[in-house]
């Protein structure tokens, strides 16, 4: 079981990106996404509209209580910051643990995570230690330990490789 | 060379995404960043500033003609879409043509990309074919062909990585 938690939304300001961070999620195949911060009824229904349209089976979940989340989290917990340590270091001894356990939360925040976070995690983890983009952490953390979802389960759509053109697929007269 | 050009950028709307865009082009080594769209001077003032005060050496710039950009670049051009071919599929070979063109443009869009760049690229590629993030799909192309950069020139702050902390050092009274 693989979930993504959001930490401090801001609703308006972070609309986009908390989007982003769902569409990413779900991508490398996260069960759950759990936002928190600010409650955002217009992002998280447009995301799910999403879902329902392309498909698949992720649970999009608000909670106020995020540290519940984490305390209550019994499988691997890897924040990812970017003063964290380096992806590139820590690698093989991640590989290893997420092998290890059979659920996995990865965290991502907004401009300023408490620092409970940091000392409640397994690790903290950077994808560079620059100002950071959490959608570029989140998608190469994933990519690198988790593969690229290809079968959304009752899609509506789905697009058709092409070298050069847009080409979708309407799934709706299949089901 | 490594260019990112930022297609169809909207002021506003795009300001945050636009500079995730950014500091993923900046982390794995960008050369040079265009954008193109609605100019926005805020946001690349903002960019502008981070790049001052983490260093390094990557231009950014703003552009009315994106088609000339992609016209008069003589390396390899990488269009990242969800309409393309399978990144996974292509790897072996994006890795071979990444090899032997000294030069490298990829190109992210907005909501509407124009027909024109998928018939005048080299590659339209897809990380994932679902609804898309130009930030993941950027970070996760750059991260599999290229590598994290951890020095930047003249940077004024740095960060120490650190398993539980936000540790960062001021690099000023060296310079």
């Amino acid at each position: 079981m693989i979930k993504v938690l959001r930490l401090g939304h801001r609703a308006g300001r972070d609309d986009r990106i908390s989007t982003h961070v769902g569409l990413t999620a779900r991508q490398w195949g996260a069960d759950q996404i759990v936002y928190s911060g600010e409650k955002d009824s217009n992002m998280l229904e447009s995301l799910g509209d999403t879902v329902d349209r392309w498909g698949g089976e992720t649970d999009i979940i608000y909670t106020e209580n995020w540290k519940e989340q984490v305390r209550e989290f019994e499988g691997l917990k890897i924040h990812l910051t970017m003063y964290g340590l380096r992806i590139d270091e820590e690698q093989e001894n991640l590989q290893e643990q997420i092998e290890k356990n059979e659920d996995l939360m990865i965290i991502v925040g907004a401009e300023k995570v408490p620092r409970w976070i940091y000392e409640n995690v397994d690790y903290n983890i950077s994808v560079g230690n620059q100002p950071h983009s959490e959608i570029a952490a989140l998608s190469v953390f994933m990519d690198r330990f988790l593969e690229i979802k290809e079968d959304f389960k009752d899609a509506e759509i789905e697009v058709e490789p092409s070298e050069d053109k847009k080409k979708t697929e309407s799934l709706k007269d299949r089901q």
